[in-house]
């Protein structure tokens, strides 16, 4: 601490901002700022290592406020030590286009690392965060050269505390001996339904031992000493930590501190007045005075912190200038120069090689092709790696004492996607991880986060559909390509074969402002035959695979039923009837293309035909209600998957009795 | 132990009949059964108390596979002890329509209680069981008549142990002191990856002690009287108890007990031979001599359990006629006599009192009306009781000292759902619990195994829009409404108004062949006038609400959307364009209206336009190609609802344009 500014006084001008901005937008969480402010004052003055003017200095310390509802408290401290976020914004709380949102948002307002709200995902994305620094650490690292070396620094309430997500995610921590993580937690007894000992009796200390983690135990959470202290001993641990920090909810507020009165709703003028004057902060609403201002300032400590850095990362440079590069490009995001040349190459080889095989395994085949080229790939599957074959030959298992590229995540699917997030946030790696495509269920809200906040998540699906076969109906997919369609700013692939699957797998790793999942089958899939111009069509989202002149009606199908299609469009050419086969692997990029580009591959007035094994609601969009949709509307079976796509309908006499329909 | 036959020779018939049936359908898991067979003799022989020739006895013991991969073990067990499950069926495992699939699941198979697959969740329908057991019994058992007494056990493993929703119920199992459940955990140190200790540390013993469990550490899994002991021990504590079995997955296989190689595959004929060898084993496939069959045969005990308890039940019934008859009801799931004349009275007043409220607080007002005579009614929410409004003025909150009738589920989303599940599968109560719609995502799963296995559970999902307003796009729906409608089976309701609330209410309750959710809004919406002929349509799902003579468009809305739709027709009725407005709440239940119907209300060529404040893909199901969908396929923002509205173009002039639009 380098003020003399009594902490408690550092502490208010958080509770102040925090008061005074939910009371203007009537509508915010005054209680968590107000109660974790001398927690922030003891890691923000003390420990955060950062940089205001830079909020993007790569070997900053990472904090996340898990429990995002208390936002307030993240803007305060941002613009208190000196983040371009001035008071305009503080007094704009909560309101359109401002960057002070009712949850931290990442990319809307500087230093916010992660976007928060949805319980438990912060210190999961966090988990992330600390998994990425020990794995670059370990490989860009060189004795006497800690180039990335920073803490993960946590707040963490009841409530994520209690979703499952924070159980998958702290496990898995503990297990990987993310020493450099450090969770602060608000143990104030309440949640917004009241006391929490009705619903919340768990002895988090012994359950956060129980994963191998350092904790300690009933910090009081207004002592900042106390809080300081715990710090350094976290800093010292060879393990996670848990801070346990004992705290009153709206501290400072007379007549409601302690209460869940006070976590989601403003205190209305008179309490607001009531503590003011038990505070003693004597200030106007959104005034903070200079004493303040300048025993919070981070301005100076952090450009010495940065600028010691760099003088670090100079000589790093010049002793291992091959290392700095390749750190400052994966950490910018950039992709190498070589990777063109080894997608066209490895497509070039596919369509050689013609194969018949699941396109899991095109998949495995793709990232066996990309890996030497992006040794940013960071692998992995929920316990699933041997169906999902998410790994390659070389790739090397992360363990606790182990650097590595491929995660094993346990049964664990919500948690790896979030912690996937914090990977992707956190920089340096792009991460995949898998599992069977019904169980992109458990992580869904991990999906929708990564979309978002426009991560270069990949999220690869196998065992996309009936095509399961025995497993049954609780492994069946049939909601959920169409259901993932429907999250904004995803990029769902359904690949048909190995070169879709090549081109799926390029688009997904280029992608600069968003997420993809990448839906393959278990079972096998034939090889398509394409002209070159077909091939570079493939990224468009949905092209022509086969046409006919003055073809009759179009077939649109995806993935395992591109072969159905295929198949029928035979018969239907026996019959004198020639159709069109649209391949559309992703309806999201499609629907991206100019108008002349779908016009030319969705001719209107040329009646259509979907074809794919989920629901059909989704293909209306394409065939229109004059059209034809096969697909399945039920849930599957438990059977040999050939045997259920003929009990569910998918065979030549039903398209063909479609696309008659449509001609009639 | 009655029988006099070695247990092993018991536990080795189970393994037999997995290894052959997994064997012939070439697909399965022989591993779990043949490493659980051992303590499946300990409980099945032993303790579990159950009628094979009645399978839905209502005070039987409830049994879950939590691991349900394992499903042989099941299957064994039932056909082994006498239920109508022959061996014609265990030759035909996972074969299309046998009652053997590859999980278990409930209705397919007697004497399977929930279905299992999706990891986590069968312990968590369990704890769901266990809680309708205390709370019936609470409610139904008097002195000296416990009518209402019986066990729920649990079988799991690594994989249930892993997932987040184990720590959401057993955490709130724990709390509650749910003592009747006994969960027996198959510790054998191996998931799909291999060894578990590379992603898998937990020191699960203390992790459920901090729970508030009675854990029984470090038992011998394959020693049958050490497991009966442990259980015995178990049924003796105020605590759930979770029994810790050290045992070798895939026992009894010489060469491959204790890899992950006998985890989810079939062990080949030659391994299968050895096995029987090592065993002394000499019966061949599907084989069980008579000696094995007499030794499992529960028939005769189970009519004695049965029958003591009918004669307890008479006794009962005699002193308590009135709670006998009642409770012969809730276990039947029979509606009362006199709900529709509450509901009639309730819309009644709905209709009379013409009120402009939140449909969240008109939700609250229609529990309220029907709460009297619905004493099955069991509430709840994910600590967002006064958000959600799930509660009533009688309402009772559960605790672990406390039977009640609502329940304070923590921030655990998805142990609540699938808890609602386990409480629905019990019988005696109708279940509904709350969240916001956008953490529908971390319980989608769930709502999934509800539609699959066709329970009358009650999601209830509030603040259903951009209209949830400052929270901002983490808290706001968009892809939710249109999502949840792709689940088969699920029937969704987004009521505009108090009446369609309540009719939506209504539905929910009397259907008896699956889930519904309940999307309400946080704002105020506007009453809607009208005809006696127009309630009695909304059930129908979509119905007439606003008609025109020669309409030249239709608009469909939902929900807060039909304010809009109304504006908007007053404002084109000005411009000399007359049209109707079709209020759809639930396109599941339209869907399945005659044709006639279906077109009296959307008259074919009439160009169409949607109104809903979600992502646009879903309508054109509904609009056609050249119909116009007015709705948001990006995420919202934080900002006051009312900017939001407005912002993303849900206006009457972008109505009036989509509607000129179609008839240009």
């Amino acid at each position: 601490m380098t003020s003399t500014l009594p902490t408690t006084k550092m502490a208010n001008a958080i509770r102040a901002l925090a008061m005074d901005a939910v009371q203007k937008a009537n509508s915010g969480h005054p209680g968590m700022p107000m109660g974790m402010a001398d927690i922030a004052v003891a890691l923000w003055a003390n420990h955060y290592s950062h940089n205001p003017a830079n909020p993007k200095w790569v070997n900053r310390d990472r904090f996340v406020l898990s429990n995002g509802h208390g936002s307030m408290l993240h803007y305060a401290l941002l613009h208190l030590t000196g983040y371009d976020l001035s008071m305009d914004e503080i007094r704009n709380f909560r309101q359109l286009h401002s960057k002070t949102p009712g949850h931290p948002e990442v990319d809307i307002t500087p230093g916010i690392e992660t976007t928060t709200g949805p319980l438990g995902q912060g210190i999961t994305n966090a988990v992330g965060m600390a998994l990425a620094e020990k794995l670059l650490a370990a490989e860009f690292n060189r004795p006497g050269f800690e180039v990335v070396n920073h803490h993960t620094y946590v707040f963490l309430g009841d409530g994520c505390l209690m979703e499952g997500i924070s159980h998958e995610a702290c496990s898995l921590a503990g297990t990987l001996r993310l020493s450099k993580l450090i969770a602060l937690y608000d143990d104030n007894g309440i949640s917004i339904d009241g006391h929490v000992e009705g619903w919340f009796t768990d002895d988090t200390p012994k359950r956060f031992e129980s994963y191998g983690w350092n904790v300690i135990r009933a910090v009081d959470g207004h002592d900042v000493n106390a809080v300081d202290a715990a710090i350094k001993q976290a800093k010292a641990s060879d393990k996670p930590t848990l801070i346990c920090c004992r705290t009153v909810i709206g501290k400072g507020s007379p007549n409601m501190e302690g209460t869940h009165n006070v976590h989601g709703a403003a205190l209305g003028d008179k309490e607001i007045a009531a503590t003011r004057e038990a505070m003693g902060w004597t200030y106007a609403p959104f005034d903070v005075p200079a004493d303040v201002y300048a025993a919070w300032d981070a301005k100076e400590k952090g450009q010495v912190l940065e600028s010691n850095w760099d003088g670090l990362l100079k000589s790093y440079s010049e002793k291992f200038p091959k290392e700095a590069a390749e750190l400052a490009r994966r950490m910018a995001g950039e992709l190498p120069g070589d990777l063109n040349k080894a997608v066209d190459a490895y497509i070039a080889a596919c369509v050689e090689k013609k194969e018949t095989i699941a396109t899991r395994k095109a998949s495995q085949n793709a990232i066996q092709a990309l890996a030497p080229v992006l040794p940013e790939f960071l692998g992995g599957s929920a316990d699933l790696t041997g169906s999902n074959l998410t790994n390659w030959k070389e790739c090397v298992a992360v363990r606790a004492d182990q650097a590595g590229n491929h995660i094993n995540y346990g049964v664990r699917e919500f948690g790896m996607s979030a912690i996937m997030n914090g990977i992707a946030l956190h920089g340096g790696y792009i991460p995949f991880g898998a599992t069977f495509l019904t169980f992109s269920d458990y992580s869904r809200n991990a999906l929708r986060m990564a979309a978002l906040m426009k991560l270069r998540s990949i999220f690869v699906f196998t065992h996309d559909s009936i095509g399961l076969g025995e497993d049954g109906p609780t492994h069946q997919s049939v909601e959920h390509v169409s259901s993932l369609r429907l999250i904004p700013n995803l990029d769902n692939w359904r690949p048909c074969d190995t070169v879709e699957s090549a081109v799926a797998w390029e688009q997904a790793v280029k992608r600069k402002d968003g997420p993809s999942t990448l839906i393959f089958s278990r079972q096998n899939l034939p090889f398509q035959e394409r002209t070159a111009e077909q091939i570079a069509n493939i990224k468009r989202g949905g092209y022509v695979l086969r046409d006919a002149p003055n073809a009759k009606a179009i077939l649109i199908a995806t993935g395992s039923e591109i072969e159905l299609a295929s198949k029928s469009a035979d018969e239907l050419a026996k019959h004198g009837v020639a159709v069109r086969i649209v391949s559309m692997p992703s309806t999201d990029v499609f629907d991206r293309q100019d108008a002349a580009y779908k016009a030319s591959v969705l001719t209107k007035g040329v009646p259509r035909v979907a074809i794919e094994a989920g629901v059909t609601s989704f293909w209306y969009k394409y065939v229109g209600l004059e059209g034809g949709v096969i697909g399945i509307d039920t849930f599957g079976e438990s059977a040999p998957a050939g045997v259920l796509f003929k009990h569910f309908g998918f065979t030549v006499e039903n398209v063909i009795a479609a696309v008659k329909k449509t001609l009639a």
